[in-house]
Formats: C-alpha cells, sequence, structure tokens
C-alpha cells in the first residue's frame, strides 16, 4: 500500500533548503516499517538532491560549480524567455534530478549520519515549489 | 503487485524523444490509484530525463551544454572503438541517469504541467531502444 | 512486501567496483519474481552508476571527465578540511547520484547485456561503504 503526501516549500532565492525533516515527518505517518520513501519535484527549474548536511560551504562550494556546469546566460542559448537564469536553471534540474529515493528501515529513513535532503531551487528568485512524497512499503 | 510493460523506442538520430504518452499508457493499464512508475533504459549510451515540454529550445540547448560536459572524440579518451560519439555517449548516460521515477496519484502521473519525460539518445545514429516501465502501489 | 539487505564495500581508492552480483544475490534471496530493486549508498562522497560493463576504458575515461567537472582543490572551493579531494568528491556524488533503480522480472535485474552497477569511489583513499538494498515486487 502507498502513502502520498504533498509538501509545499516556498523558497527565497537560488540555493539549497534541507527538507529532511519533512519527508521524515511523511515516513512516520505512513507508519511502515521496511521500504522506500519517494520523494519528486513537480518542476523543471529545481531539483532534489542528497548532500552533506554537516558544513554549509558544500552548498556554496556546489552552488559555484553548477554556475560552470550551466552558466547563466551563456551567449549558446536559444531559451531565454523568463532572463538569464532561465536555460541554467533547466540544465542545472537536468543534472542534479527532479527526485530522490531513500530506504525506510525501522519505521525510518536510512540516510547516513551525513547526509540530509535538499531543494535546490535553480532560479535565482524564489518560487513555490510542489513536492510529492510517496512511501511505499 | 507489480505490473511491468516493455516498451520499444527507435531513436532517429542524437536528441529528444518524448515517452511521456507510452509511459502513461502503461501506468493507465496498470489501474493502480497510488503508487510510483519506474521507468528504466536497458543501455549505456543513452538515458532517461525529466524535462521541459514546451519550448524545444530546452532541449537543443541541453544538447550544447551535453556536447561541453563530454565532447565528442576528446583526445583524451581511450574508449573509442565505435567512433568519436563513443565514450561520450557513455558520460552522457552517466550524467543524465538510466531512469526515472514518477508518483501516481488518482491512477494518473503526478507530473507537473511543465514536465515530459524523456529518452535521450547520446548515439549521433538512431538506434531501437528498449525501455522497462515498472507500476508499484 | 520489502525485503532489505545491508551490503558493506571495501574500496581501495578512487575509482569503481562492480557491485552487481552482490546485488543480484539480494534480489535473488527475496524471490521476487516482478518489482524493483533499489539500491542505496549511505555517503555523500561516493555513488552507485550504471554504466558499460565490458571495456574498463569506459571507466578510466569518466574518471577523466570527473576530474574536469570537479577538479580537485579548485582554489575556488571554501570546504576543504579532509584535503584536496574532499569537496571534488561531494560533486561527483551530487553529479553521480546516491542510489540507481533497477528493474525485476522473472526473479532477476532486468539490466541490459552491457550494464552494471558500479560503486563509485570518489575519495581518493579508500573507505567501508555502506550499501542498502531493498527489493520491492
Amino acid at each position: 500500500m502507498a502513502h502520498q503526501a504533498i509538501i509545499e516549500i516556498r523558497t527565497a532565492a537560488r540555493g539549497m533548503s534541507n527538507i529532511t525533516a519533512r519527508v521524515a515527518e511523511a515516513v512516520a505517518k505512513a507508519g511502515l516499517q521496511t521500504g522506500l520513501a519517494h520523494v519528486f519535484v513537480r518542476h523543471t527549474s529545481c531539483a532534489l538532491i542528497i548532500t552533506e548536511n554537516a558544513d554549509p560551504d558544500v552548498r556554496r562550494d556546489l552552488e559555484t560549480l553548477a554556475q560552470r556546469w550551466a552558466p547563466d546566460g551563456d551567449p549558446a542559448y536559444h531559451h531565454d524567455l523568463e532572463g538569464d537564469d532561465d536555460m541554467a536553471a533547466h540544465a542545472r534540474s537536468v543534472l542534479t534530478d527532479s527526485s530522490v529515493t531513500v530506504p525506510i528501515g525501522q519505521g525510518r529513513l536510512l540516510l547516513g549520519t551525513w547526509q540530509g535532503i535538499y531543494l535546490w531551487e535553480h532560479r535565482t528568485h524564489g518560487h513555490l515549489r510542489e513536492v510529492v512524497v510517496t512511501v511505499m512499503g
């Protein structure tokens, strides 16, 4: 049996929001012992990743690298209707993924000690982002 | 209970094919209300991604960026048995992934309005690609 | 019903270990005919990928490209507590992913002929890595 919850995240600007506690809450409500938690973002200009939850410099450095992987306002882009960050955000989203799946054991997310689940806003301005958590076991 | 379908996609050349309708069809046949649809490509030189389904320039610009991420015929490559696009295709496949998983709610794929599921052929010539759709709930 | 197994992998150094047989063993033990095998690594400085299992030059060339995607010791990094490979490993992990999901059909992994599941150690030195395999059907 699958349990589903919708989480809304308001992002402030480009950057990462730790949503681990929100996902853990949906897992607790489902009441399953063993299974999977699938987290999905319904947009093509932000992403979900798992990365280090301790030193904020990790997220800062990921931001620096992402700007190399898909520079804002690159002269080669044809898609720029919504500004310099528009195409960059789509490309960053493809590289960094629209979903993460985490195992559940003994009723909780089996993340490692240093792993956190982050919504990465790839647009320069904040947006309201809809995340679907599906818990199965 | 898991439902499984095999979809065959004939690609014409490097580039993306929208396979959302094919995946939605497999989901409809499974007849589940809530769960997950997992889509998997059985090859290491193409990939599955979720990206914007409106402006075709997004896919064109992703192609431009992919050629930077893993240039064809890079002099540093050792693996080039099948031509200049061989190693580039494997690298693009690792960056862009062999599967996507989409939540199902009320019997249908919970994609956002602007999200489409694409098979991205990374070889320069077309191939017959096998995709496995597994629906669970 | 979900079946779960923990696999420990000792990596020798930066590079890839083929873990397909270990995952296949967990799938065989679960005894399911149709479903999904989810493989998850509980660390943020290594990753799981699916790539070509034949020519070792593919893995060698992926290594070359990864060093371009996230160079060791880049002067722009702020996070370097554990050395030149520290931030590079986190970035490579985000690009290459903490999990892979493979369909199961007729009781076995539905990988293509040339697909293998690899744990990619992104740190320059070896580590003991914990992998969670969850099988559902």
